[in-house]
């Protein structure tokens, strides 16, 4: 199993300084059964949260660095009202007119291209990157479908099967084909965009001649599950040559959407393509679930006249009062460019801390996406994931919250709420250096 | 396409008298795109909602005979509470210890019978069917699904291949096969359970015989979608024809779970039967996205430990806090109670009002889920998809809010929240009365 952007841990026994939370443990394991997998050794066990801040329940406060749902921020004020007032007055589905579903609509396709005019609502990522399946299958007629190797698109039955992050247990499509990551750290820089296009050519001619055809490339603009790999010169032509065989591009926007990139408000942007479909949900309602596919209407139109799709909670008023109040806050407190600035800080400050350690390899990112590689040895740049969940656990211990990705969850994965600020930066990066002391 | 159980309309064509929602209709088919269908001949634009009315821009107050997600009112100060106060605290996912989940599941499980040891959650009714779908899966090592011919079990892609109900635009599954639903107005009564048991076997074997094997009948214990049919006496025979193949049964409680039927929290204890696998989602969180699947232990194991299944939203906290509202508030105002007083008197009083009319063949249904059945003519039974369309159109120009369901889509579905009070059903028979008085 490689789904390694999780550092769970089912095997707590017992740990005295844990008396408080064993029995919460016990509970999860009673209850929720072995699917509950928890993160880190030592479990945390929060009770409050405000802004990049995390409160344990004997008040201890732990530095957030990994949460991207809370994207601007855990409690904010303006989204705790702007639900609770909506909660208070009206929360019903789409079947009938509301105006929040039209007010928000406008501002986040304002926030896209021109050729993107559509959008349909779900509840989670996970919706939406299924049902953007459907709608590339019913436009290109074809089936096949492209993704990196250890991409990550959700939990539906059908997008499991495009996700090879979760390992053998789930068997990727007969009708998907994986292509490796443009791996920026191993890969020369110069090589990095002709050869994801040729993989992704190479998957094209294979899924044609397995009758297949092409129906999508399916990418999150980061590759965060892959490893983080933030170049922004990859995905074009790969793009081109998806299109060339009558394929769409679905821009798998959950991870890099909404700023979190620092450049724009979407990956896709960083990398000068257009896409068919894009995805969006983990920030969109700061913890409500709200997700969304926007789309070319020309896209869209086969799916959404044949078919009666309809999601109860989708686009419902709180829902998209929510929404709106993400949009306000990215806006009123520039959080991209927040991104942007802290962003670069903390890299420039990891860098700093990093140097004459030679296990860290290699530090990168676009905006507060930020990924760590851990290697055993500088040189041949073998992935150390153990060194990589000693360092998440050692951080843990002295309560700054972050985990890994990469196929051999060996790449630290930093992506904290967006109003990170440069007393966050140090925070981190004073940790961070009392662990390498140790490792 | 027999996807009936909605009343949709993207045929608005402008009307004087709904001048202020022009624009917003009009917004919504630019933005929105063509799978945005709206009920109703006129639409609807509610601003406000509160128990059981719904209020639109005018001011003017609506009967509410058809939200059941919503199910302890709109606006549930409760549950307004509830959420508010924990989205300003700690909004974040599972793999935190929190509390709140681990209160929830116990009372959740304690409505439960003991067999019933384990819950995961998700975020929406679709997402709980696909898992439930890949659980049996994986415990019985079969494939073959049966469900009724106009089942709807939501909208992931591995879910519309179980919901006939949406129609010839969307394929079923290979692996499933459809049996007729227990239709208590056409079939006799003592016929009903073994019919309906010797359907099922039939799907059995031609399972078997396509070498799909048996993993699951799936159904909705008050058949809504296909029509609303409460007789208890039917599922049980059927189960056991599938539990001797090899298969379980996966009840899908998104539509009578939590009290809506009057008997009971659960629509299967009314067929006394215990399921493998239990669904619910709609009502759960009154309107917040939050859906579950409780399982026995034993059926639940191999997928849960060999599938790193992770919802993002599921079981947060908010999620959480609103589940254990409306719990509160179902037990505090004896809502299970109500759905079964004010759902028998709604009954006893519709066929009072349909005394005389012949066109209205049957009136059925179990608490607070309610079927008229509109014929054209008693004795042939005939379904009357026309009438049905005119009387919820009539009703709503009343502003009585219901819809319809069934093959034909001819069954009217009254299914208020169930907080609908005695002087509601007054009010909804005032007005069944002067439209069925144009009928």
């Amino acid at each position: 199993m490689t789904f390694s952007n999780i550092m769970d841990s089912n095997s707590y026994q017992g740990d005295s300084s844990q008396a408080g939370v064993g029995p919460l443990i016990a509970a999860r394991a009673r209850m929720l059964g072995p699917a509950s997998r928890l993160f880190y050794d030592r479990p945390v066990h929060l009770v409050r949260g405000q802004g990049s801040h995390l409160f344990d329940a004997d008040g201890a406060s732990f530095l957030d660095a990994y949460n991207n749902v809370a994207s601007v921020g855990h409690g904010h004020p303006h989204v705790v009202d702007a639900v609770s007032q909506q909660l208070a007055t009206l929360n019903t589905h789409t079947r009938y007119l509301h105006g929040g579903i039209l007010d928000y609509s406008e501002r986040l396709l304002a926030s896209m291209p021109a050729e993107i005019d559509q959008v349909m609502y779900a509840c989670t990522g996970s919706e939406a990157n299924d049902l953007a399946l459907r709608v590339a299958e019913m436009y290109t007629g074809a089936s096949g479908v492209i993704v990196t190797a250890d991409a990550y698109h959700g939990n539906t039955t059908a997008v499991t099967a495009i996700s090879p992050a979760l390992g053998a247990a789930t068997t990727l499509g007969k009708n998907v084909r994986t292509v490796p990551a443009p791996d920026s750290y191993r890969i020369p820089r110069a090589e990095l965009a002709a050869r994801f296009a040729a993989d992704v050519a190479g998957a094209v001619d294979d899924l044609r001649g397995a009758g297949f055809g092409v129906s999508a490339l399916v990418a999150d603009t980061i590759f965060s599950s892959d490893g983080i790999y933030p170049d922004p010169s990859v995905l074009k032509p790969a793009v081109d040559v998806v299109r060339a065989a009558g394929g769409v591009f679905i821009a798998d926007e959950v991870q890099p959407g909404f700023a979190r990139t620092g450049e724009s408000m979407w990956g896709f942007t960083r990398h000068h393509v257009i896409p068919e479909l894009i995805t969006m949900g983990k920030p969109m309602g700061n913890g409500l679930p709200v997700a969304a596919m926007a789309a070319r209407s020309d896209v869209l139109k086969p799916f959404a006249v044949g078919v009666p799709y309809f999601n109860t909670f989708a686009g419902n008023a709180v829902s998209m009062a929510a929404a709106a109040a993400v949009l306000d806050v990215i806006e009123g407190e520039r959080l991209l460019l927040n991104a942007a600035s802290v962003g670069a800080a903390l890299r420039r400050d990891l860098a700093h801390v990093a140097a004459g350690h030679p296990r860290i390899g290699d530090i990168r990112g676009a905006g507060l996406y930020i990924g760590v590689e851990v290697v055993a040895d500088p040189d041949t740049k073998t992935p150390d994931r153990a060194g990589a969940r000693w360092l998440v656990n050692a951080l843990r211990e002295r309560r700054v919250l972050l985990s890994v990705c990469g196929a051999a969850g060996h790449v630290l994965k930093i992506r904290p709420p967006l109003v990170f600020s440069r007393s966050d930066v140090d925070w981190f990066c004073t940790e961070f250096a009392a662990v390498l002391g140790d490792f």
